[in-house]
């Protein structure tokens, strides 16, 4: 299904190499301030091209708001956006017609749906993505006006076998973006840059992993059961092709797992910020891991690749968490609202 | 939310010392063969008091099917069935009227509900995996009738710092079984029952992995974005209580992930029988990592306390990828089924 | 699906002839004042053998709480509630077991599902509607605590060729109950009663409508498009088996859409309390025709039949009606809630 | 909520003087025969300024398929179709933006959402339903190639106080389409011609009912209990603004409710079709009663208004039962397939 939420509801469509990409977000309140330049700032974030070692595909990626959207405020009416396909080099994938690419799910999807289109992998291209940033960039809007506290910030903390060091709490996007890497160790990020580039000429990629920190969640966010705040983080972080493990806690948490109980639980932030499923007030923690992304050595070489789509996943991350909190937010609001 | 799924729905009620927990089955289709015992016998090997290294509380656990089936049958409609509490000991927890038990959600919640039921957890009780484990058996005779192929078998991977080595493929939930830990490993697991017995003489707790290994999943098994095959999987095995992280893939995936992309994807089994979201015909492996669990001391004296809970866990992870699965090939039914 | 509802939602299940009938509600928020008392009166309205011009079939149907409910208010969890089949006598429906019985289902649903409960009709009978009712006493304890101005009061309208004048506008159920065919006309009741009974003796069957009239609806209820307040009391009433129409305004609104919308837009009340699918602030009126049941000749001599469903109709159409109000309430806050 | 059906999923978005409206179809199986004039077409029978009894309002609505479809196939991804609105005279409606009009949801929607939009209606426009039109033609399409036998022809059936006698079963769409009032009768037809005529210069309108009749349905079609073949009929036209009533059977039904069930139930075709909630193979016959629509004298005048919405209101019904048929099919095929 294309539809993830259950008051705020994301609906994305659109392939690779069709006419355009878009989004409908069923579920957002009204007289949420809401500009196009909002969306189209987080879609930048996303964009490939940003730097030397992401992809040099050029997608300008405009995005146009069709529906929902008043006078820079939402109606309470479904939010339709969508990003038209410019750059539909189509002949470069006509040689793809016959040959599936390895490491990709072209043989799955066949086996599948019989039709595929041989366009650059149709609805599992990573451009996908770019439908749930303009979701989050909504979900943010919404957030910003109704829990103004609430701040999510993603970095990359491991490309191959570099592994960052934990930022400070109180890190920033603005701080992460200053770098290619959008890795916050100053150190690490350096070396990183040159292993990706490294990558990049060799027609080789990295995978790595992304940490996730929320601060200001209400205590109590998250629905038992089914709906726990670390299910669905899990269903909507695991929705993101190339993530291939998620983990709910610190940065070590794997490493100190091995601990007794006795141990564990004296350390307070070892919960990452959810109990009983539940939000407990501290930070929320998240780790998700990446596979290094499948490559198909002529297109490499094009430089139509991404040796490493870690820096152009965090803003998407964080989009999908900005989504499920909101999500939660109006599904706390109708059982404890009191008249 | 306390329903999971969208065609083969689980929905799950009762509180831990409340009058019954129990499950209802919606979406099984009619003229499956399935019996009371079926379903007793899953309860049983989740129920605790098995042996000497789980809880020493003995919770007969006796299911009642009230609707659904006829003359060993599904009906096609709703599938209720329910076990009631006999062990109620409601006196045990009366201290616990005032306190909160630490490194348990107990006050999480009261600031979410307000009113909270100190009987022993509630909902948020590890008890609540019994409703699970009914509708993984239910998902289980669905899948025996109709994709007999299919098999589910998980393990204890890890506990504490003690880890085992990879089974053979071929390995059965009945040599699972065969030992008290659930682990596959003959001479780890001695070991592990030795550090469980300790840990529960000195009231504390482990944590660990299960891997879980699926075979004969039918190619293209998944649905696009939102519904892929490892985003359903994560949000069910991340909505079990203990579990802190999922990864998909081999059991040495995370340690793997820091090969260059070349190397990665040179080895099939790296994508764990999951590519595009969909399943592609090999085996789908799983792990799951569990927190030890939270204890309290005086209570975990008197013995009615789980000192690693991985060994009763491992049916329910089971379980409910079995869910996710039947789920899933119903959904695949309905839109590719040719008249 | 056996699911009713978005946020306030009802799953039923059980078999006439099986074990027990039950109901799972879940999204009832916590805190709301709610005995089984409460449950046990709304089904006793529901009930047949209440009167002469009933079912003699004597079916105790108590209650009993499983979940959901401690000292006498909710937890917010899912509350389950059953009523087992004390009065199983399937040998009166042996005979049926290779014979479909005419103007019932018997025949669609064994086409459907090849494999029949002939006990009774299985999930197509009427006494299904009893976990309904349930589901409705729940919305009612929940709308009671949060919307106390809020009152839903049907009564029959039409049997056979008798109309009953429209009620004042103030009538209670009370007043409705007073008489056994639900009729708030005091003349024509009589000689509905005197139908009925002629038609019980016969081995007949009479229809006719219901109408329906819900008070202090907030502004503003229902939801745009799909949502709209009278397509989910449409839903609802729709699916109850003998309902055979549904009409959304005044009693008499039928034969007055022919009038020119001049005409017709000028008496404010045409709108029947709904505009653009919302409620406006006026009472809502709706209509709801019903077929005569079907019978079965030797069956209905032995008594065990209704030969006029509508007074026993009445408390579950309310019911109906209720939890769409809870449910369409609960989706208000979320949007409108303001922190 | 903006979405219908569980499989077959449709997501309408788009206000009514916005930039575009649009459709995003969930749930089509892949390979579905399908081109752009299909939808086209669909649209074509909706459009206004079909004739003099129509809205003078010229809008062209030409359909954009932006996704899902590629060398005229369905690819089993998500169908987005956009209609720019070419004629936003909103300047016609400027005058409205402090006057509420009456007879319409104005006042209402202002109280729901606090920031309405002023130009035109925004959501609760009649101009919505093309997008359902667009959902029903991918609906026709995908029972085209799966369920050839089932044909949707529905019919004006009254206009005013002018009643069309019943056609005969085996009348066409081309049939009802080659006369302006959309209505069947030869003679009564020219008579309500000119009733339109007459109220669309006094600036009055007029209401009536349409029929619908459905051949070739699978026996057993439609879900058990809340997902009754008649419910999501119900919910499905009681979701279009105008309907005021709907009734399942034949024409004539709401006379004969008052037979006896004797005589009732001895006329097979009393049934509408539906038994126990599911398609018993005979042909479903429905009817919609519509309100005469709320007009704004001035704007009457002007020429920009239906003064009777039936006509047109015909494709916007049959694109909503073919939306449930859709949705039926593919649960049905997801419970009842056999590998």
């Amino acid at each position: 299904m294309n539809t993830l939420g259950i008051l705020f509801r994301l609906t994305t469509f659109g392939e690779s190499h069709g006419v355009a990409l878009g989004s409908i977000i069923d579920g957002c309140p009204a007289g949420v301030p809401l500009t196009r330049d909002q969306i189209q700032a987080a879609l930048d974030r996303r964009r490939p091209g940003q730097s030397s070692i992401t992809t040099a595909r050029a997608e300008p990626d405009q995005v146009e708001i069709l529906s929902g959207v008043f006078e820079d405020k939402t109606l309470g009416t479904p939010i339709a956006a969508i990003v038209r396909n410019t750059n539909q080099r189509s002949g470069d994938y006509d040689k793809l017609k016959t040959v599936d690419r390895p490491g990709h799910a072209d043989a799955v999807w066949r086996e599948r749906y019989k039709h595929r289109d041989h366009r650059g992998g149709g609805r599992t291209s990573g451009r996908e993505t770019l439908c749930r940033v303009i979701g989050g960039a909504v979900a943010e809007a919404f957030l910003a006006r109704d829990l103004p506290r609430v701040s999510t910030v993603a970095w990359v903390s491991q490309v191959g076998d570099l592994v960052a060091a934990v930022p400070e709490p109180g890190i920033t996007r603005a701080q992460v973006d200053a770098h290619a890497t959008r890795c916050a160790d100053p150190v690490v990020r350096e070396e990183m840059s040159k292993r990706i580039l490294a990558a990049k000429e060799a027609g080789d990629s990295l995978g790595g992993s992304i940490d996730i920190r929320v601060e200001g969640l209400p205590v109590g966010l998250g629905e038992p059961i089914f709906g726990k705040l670390k299910a669905l983080i899990a269903q909507a972080l695991g929705s993101v092709g190339a993530v291939t493990g998620v983990v709910w806690g610190p940065p070590d948490l794997l490493a100190r797992i091995e601990q007794p109980g006795s141990v564990f639980h004296s350390q307070k932030e070892m919960y990452g910020g959810i109990q009983g499923g539940l939000a407990n007030g501290e930070p929320m923690q998240l780790r998700a891991f990446f596979k290094p992304p499948a490559t198909l050595a002529e297109h490499a070489k094009g430089g139509r690749h991404d040796p490493c789509i870690m820096p152009r996943a965090v803003p998407v991350l964080e989009a999908m968490v900005s989504m499920v909190i909101a999500d939660l937010v109006l599904q706390m609001n109708a059982f404890h609202h009191t008249a």
